[in-house]
């Protein structure tokens, strides 16, 4: 059975962990897991290995974990904490390679409206990032992996998360920024084996899940082991840790899953 | 006599030094001068506080330098490598707050175009980003500083440097990313006292001046003290620093200058 090395790149909301001049107890807290880059993962396997997402701390989590193979990126939408590191893509296209991009038409439209000189055409040198897009409609082939895109809504966006299905091994959901599960994607997720799902806060929040919400949402699916993501500094880990039934955990920045 | 504290908020070239993937000697050594954040300063006056720039890594600059106050921003050009962080800026207009962007029309379009969420008027909320544009056409005043932009040549691209001027004080200049100064930056930076000079590496390169460039202009235009900034792996600091004459040195992430 082949298997997917899941390293999480990182586990913060917008923002960031610490936020820039905050005082409070988890900006200021000295606990590693408290410390987060904006949300991301890096799957890799022996055919294939991607990105979902490419925040502005794309480079650093890149040199953290030391990657040194992309062979293609997928995006959950088009909001600047998940796609603004796209130039540091570069260093992945060097020569001729293309580096294939996934995404949906909506979020396709806003890459290429923000990154304009990377997708028409005219700078196409060696050490420069020589995108192909690959417009998200249906569920798709990375390697040996199937990928199949989630639906959900992300306040007035409709963003979407991923389920990766390796042959004969378990089936794996990120699904990194939603409010509510649409039912195709409620379909897709019903028993899934790992799941990744976002859970902000414990306060309430118009376009995040927060705690209670995420909390209902993976026993309504029966998730067999779930992971939170995309944490304000309202989460202190150990605390929020404490708080959480079993086969429910915090993801923090750097964590590695063998699924 | 007033003074101007200037921060280097960081001193690389557009994919920072260590680069993704690079086992070259200046990308795997252990001296924190070799390790550089995309090109950027932070300038603290007073009666105001500014950045010049902000790439990818914004937010981590602020965290490190504790940054608590950014009273305008100016852009010295749109390419990816200083603009990306804009969103990050949102913590410096919370509330009712609106930020000064100075920036060209060219550079303001691009910004217009990349960020358009925040720019169109739609999405004016307490947490986000609210930023008041102001077209630079000439000098303008920050607080008590007088700024006077700077025209220089960046391969086909025109983009600006920036000259600061306390009352009574010495004059200070900050050019990024230039291949060759246009007349009239000739003119304004005849024996200027403190300049900052794009020096990219030592061989050449199309966009930007390399080291035997950068000392030929420092000495045309009699500056009193200069650094280099802007730096690809090429330059290791140690050795590269060794080479140069008096009154130049190289520039490193977190040096702080007092003006």
């Amino acid at each position: 059975m082949e298997t997917m090395q899941v390293t999480f790149l990182g586990t913060g909301t917008s923002i960031g962990v610490p936020v820039i001049g905050c005082d409070c107890a988890v900006c200021q807290s000295t606990d590693p897991k408290n410390k987060r880059l904006r949300s991301s993962i890096y799957v890799k396997t022996e055919a294939c290995c991607w990105v979902v997402d490419t925040g502005p701390d794309f480079r650093t989590q890149c040199l953290r974990e030391n990657i040194r193979r992309v062979d293609a990126v997928l995006y959950t939408h088009g909001h600047m904490d998940h796609v603004v590191g796209f130039d540091d893509l570069r260093r992945f296209t060097f020569g001729d390679v293309e580096l294939p991009i996934h995404a949906t038409k909506a979020c396709l439209d806003d890459l290429k409206r923000m990154f304009d000189f990377a997708f028409n055409g005219e700078n196409r040198y060696t050490g420069y990032i020589k995108p192909a897009p690959h417009e998200i409609d249906g569920p798709f082939r990375l390697g040996n992996c199937t990928v199949t895109p989630l639906p959900v809504t992300h306040g007035k966006l409709e963003t979407i998360g991923f389920h990766f299905q390796m042959p004969g091994g378990p089936g794996f959901a990120y699904v990194s920024d939603c409010k509510t599960l649409l039912p195709e994607t409620v379909e897709a997720l019903k028993d899934v084996d790992v799941l990744v799902l976002d859970a902000l806060r414990f306060t309430s929040h118009p376009t995040h899940m927060n705690f209670d919400e995420a909390l209902a949402a993976r026993e309504f699916l029966g998730a067999r082991r779930t992971w939170f993501t995309h944490f304000s500094d309202e989460v202190d880990h150990e605390k929020a840790e404490a708080t959480l039934p079993k086969g429910v955990a915090l993801a923090y920045d750097g964590l590695k899953l063998e699924i």
